[in-house]
């Protein structure tokens, strides 16, 4: 689809009904039932609830609620913005999770980009929420405002971190498949270092990935590189065996599997795919705007697997995969999402994929096997 | 119904379905609009709002999105308790608001009783709603919320303090036509001087009720009383023109009209009704347990008339009345609500009942005309 078709018919679909989701009755009110709904009797429901907070849980839908939070730092397609652009998006989240499994989901864009501040927020917001879906927030913010987060006993998903990481994985596992090779074996080539580049490094090391080299705008990660923040000295630390330096074709040189996070559109050219191992892998998951499209890598070479985060393409790898099945699990296991458990469902993903091909790695979105999947990987 | 089959009821139909409202999508999601309403599609929409936020309100529900917010200070039925106890009746605002004017709105109960924080949050919550409804707030920090709220120019409704007064000051109308006296005759006995009384205050001087005497936990209100608040103050000045002094009794004595808005159940005997009127008007609000019940008053005369904030007694006086149309009224003109228009609101209703009787001096809440004969008052 031409880009400004697309533009015209995603404003379009976006006024017809201002937005897209809407808040709807449970229950059918009547004159009858009025005085158990609302007052007199939904003064019993607050007493019975003020003797044992946890009945909340019995009484409304605050057990089924998850908040879509961001303050619009990266919000997608534009980056640090006003909270309001990134709404539509959020929405977008909320009306897939509904569709896809069933969650409620309430979007809330920040008017703030204070990590203090969203923390505290969120703390006077929790009442309401049983789950809190951290989403385009900038890093390395993104990844404090979730340890923190976790470190008081939120039950959190990162998305951008976590959901990236485990439909990666996923993604590659499948992949590995059609070109024959093994995860201990391979060269990876991460490109990114922000949110999603540090998720999908902490799960490709976890999974045993032992040759990962990740750049970032600065270039090559290695040991003792100034001025990284903390994330960076980890991946530092734990990447980049044969400490090597350089930027981009450095980095590239070499591996089975380039994975792009960088947000930077057409990063890769065919000169850098000429300098990958044959049967190359490509994920170029830069969304809306991938670092590299399949004509490109076609100048080199026939025989490679592509995929990229966007629905009009084939091999979509997109968290949407995931967080619709992971939202309904930690609802109801209210649990830390630790990576033991993020590579469990990666490989359960992977494995609803019988016969991987070039161009099918990872079920689609609308996949009725993949929420049910996810959900009993946490809640078993 | 006996107060016991109520509260098993209402726990009963709460549980059914785990609370009263959902998020539900506002447009069919296939695999072939996906590319529009996700990824890539919804960054070109986010793009255009990060070219100018107003066009948040075409883009996203912004515009029909109302949040429901309280602290859980002055809870229904409870007082003072944890948040987590206002949600049923947060949900139940929700629930109406959609049923009887199509309007969304997302209940948020607030964890921390700070002023100052609640103001802020509010503040960080403002990207996502068009107008915030402030609920059981404890009083006099609801109408210093509201205040400065309103000085920060947002569109807020401060359902007990302003919706009460209107619903109060209709009745009120109706039943003078019944009982055939004149507002600016009567003699008005309001008990209760927290969000709803400071309402009812203002709204019956602005529409020139002359004789108005206030008492509340220390006893009638009167100019240069001590250790009152800025609000207490204010009705000192502008009621109780013989700045009489004493209690209760002191108070109601001689009086055609009680309002109580106490809190206190049973706060009225036979014995007070004796020392009003004749053909006295009473309008026992506290919820869920009214000041008096009619049979009390029956002791004394059968020439009354008797309004409550219960749905299972006649002459529902309550906020159910107001705010559904009211807060559809905001959505549209973005505007601060003052007194002309609540008063101009309040005759509205009181229109509505074309030949008041005893049972019958407010609508239902079911009325069909209410929504839009409030919206239209408010958008005129």
């Amino acid at each position: 689809m031409k880009k400004n078709l697309l533009k015209i018919q995603a404003l379009k679909i976006h006024k017809k009904k201002k937005g897209k989701i809407e808040i709807s009755p449970k229950i059918k009110v009547s004159a009858k039932n009025l005085k158990l709904l609302y007052t007199p009797g939904v003064a019993e429901v607050a007493r019975e609830i003020a003797k044992n907070p946890k009945k909340v849980l019995d009484y409304t839908n605050k057990g089924n609620l998850v908040a879509i939070l961001t303050d619009g730092s990266r919000t997608l397609g534009v980056g640090d913005t006003f909270p309001e652009a990134s709404l539509p998006v959020m929405e977008g989240k909320a009306l897939m999770l509904k569709k896809l499994a069933g969650v409620d989901a309430f979007p809330i864009c920040l008017n703030t980009k204070k990590k203090e501040e969203i923390i505290r927020t969120l703390e006077i917001l929790s009442p309401n929420f049983s789950v809190f879906n951290l989403e385009d927030i900038a890093s390395p913010k993104s990844l404090e405002i979730r340890e923190e987060l976790e470190r008081r006993n939120f039950v959190v998903f990162h998305d951008d971190e976590q959901g990236t990481a485990i439909v990666v994985l996923a993604a590659l596992i499948s992949a590995l498949k059609v070109v024959g090779k093994k995860l201990e074996k391979i060269k990876v080539c991460l490109g990114g270092a922000g949110t999603a580049g540090y998720g999908v490094f902490k799960i490709l090391v976890s999974a045993r990935v032992k040759n990962l080299v990740v750049f970032d705008k600065k270039g090559i990660i290695y040991r003792w590189r100034k001025g990284d923040n903390k994330y960076q000295r980890e991946i530092a630390r734990f990447s980049n065996p044969e400490n090597i330096k350089g930027g981009k074709r450095e980095a590239i040189f070499n591996s089975d599997v380039f994975i792009g996070l960088t947000g930077v559109k057409n990063l890769l050219s065919a000169e850098d795919v000429r300098l990958m191992k044959p049967y190359p892998i490509i994920f170029a998951l830069s969304n809306p705007e991938p670092e590299i499209y399949p004509e490109e890598i076609e100048k080199v070479t026939r025989k490679y697997i592509f995929a990229s985060g966007r629905s009009d393409f084939k091999n979509q790898i997109n968290n949407l995969l995931v967080f619709p099945g992971v939202l309904k699990g930690l609802l109801k296991v209210k649990r830390k999402l630790d990576l033991n458990l993020q590579i469990k469902i990666a490989k359960s993903i992977a494995n609803l994929v019988k016969k991987p091909t070039k161009d099918y790695i990872v079920p689609s979105p609308f996949d009725k096997r993949l929420v049910n999947t996810i959900y009993t990987c946490i809640s078993k």
